[in-house]
């Protein structure tokens, strides 16, 4: 029997789909032609504007619009940065299995697997959070020091691991490319993303409590878009 | 230099945490309390508001209360499902990467890497896509309609491959323990949802355009707190 064939109970929604194919692009442009609708007026600049919204085609959710805060700076320098092929750190295995190396390789060729650092479920790092008393996600950004360093840092989970990289821009002299501040949550949120914002590096911040993998996954890939627009 | 010996520029906030470590259980327990001190009152039940705590504290968004639905018998289902160790399908790598093997194996030992099943990434679900003209989380369903007999299927991206799986339901006499239907976005996400709560199989779904990854893992790994406290 071929799909459509039955002729007991009710017709099956998809049929309509078979018979009028949509490929993916296709639904995704007609998802960004209904958010070009329905957005409310708003002083994004067209760059910034193609950041939001991705994070809203993400999330189906308009209300971000108020809550999302960019450094002047902030476009330019992560393109510069995804063009050098600059390493990404993430704060979460979901951030990793969303980012696409397909998108990043499209802007620079040398992208590859080890492009993208995750160390929250490490041993080393479960180690110490255990040993200090401490969330694993700030160990997890001392163990990157290094590459955050120039590196594009990337917080869709974690507000202590956006804590431990304020220090060091503060206190280390650690200067990263781009910050995406969007940990998500009910403790050390908002003030996580509020002092990562007073620091003078480049940041996409989400203020407020709401954030996570998802959001900060499309800022990523929008920078892309951008950057490979600018070569 | 230790982390806090700087004595120049403003002092870092996590210093306080520091001083005074919370663990990253802690942290949750905090949450936790936040969301039951500022939830508005509401007629889920116990189990249920497990759930639904457990997708606020993934979101930070009190608003999605309005927007949870569950069958009647969907948590008891689902736990049955869990303890048997039914095979869960999942609609992206996000899901994945974000699901906790050692919470599916706290409720039954016999998970592993294996039960959990994406296709979406699958080279032949791609080619099929292509030449379909259609998305390929559509084929991804397809391929996985015999672990969907009985499974739990977890949808929080794609809403044609949720149309898909009503569609097998209507149509196949496939029966999953449970749908979670958390599909996002503006195009054929309302109506997939609609339609698979009108099937009469469990489901715990997330009513109108928002959804997403997080969610769809938060609503699995509060079932598997429920199911592990029923043991």
């Amino acid at each position: 029997m071929k799909p459509g064939d039955s002729t007991t109970g009710p017709r099956a929604l998809i049929h309509a789909l078979y018979e009028a194919p949509l490929s993916g692009e296709a639904i995704e442009a007609r998802s960004f032609e209904t958010i070009a609708r329905e957005a409310p007026p708003h002083s994004f600049t067209p760059p910034q504007w193609t950041v939001v919204q991705r994070m809203i085609h993400t999330t189906a959710d308009f209300s971000l619009m108020n809550d999302v805060k960019f450094s002047a700076d902030a476009v330019s320098a992560a393109c510069d940065a995804l063009m050098a092929g600059r390493p990404l750190y993430v704060d979460s295995n979901m951030i990793r299995a969303g980012l696409s190396l397909a998108r990043l390789r499209a802007v620079c060729p040398d992208y590859n697997a080890q492009s993208i650092l995750c160390h929250v479920a490490d041993e080393d790092v479960a180690r110490e959070a255990k040993g200090g008393g401490l969330p694993r996600s700030l160990f997890a950004v001392r163990k990157a020091k290094t590459a955050l360093n120039g590196g594009i840092a990337v917080f869709g989970n974690a507000p202590v691991g956006l804590l431990e990289l304020n220090r060091l821009i503060l206190e280390e002299q650690i200067r990263p490319a781009l910050v995406v501040a969007m940990p998500v949550g009910f403790v050390h949120v908002v003030e996580s993303k509020h002092e990562a914002m007073s620091l003078g590096v480049p940041f996409i911040a989400l203020a407020g409590r709401r954030g996570g993998s998802p959001l900060a996954v499309s800022v990523i890939h929008a920078l892309c878009a951008i950057a490979g627009s600018r070569q």
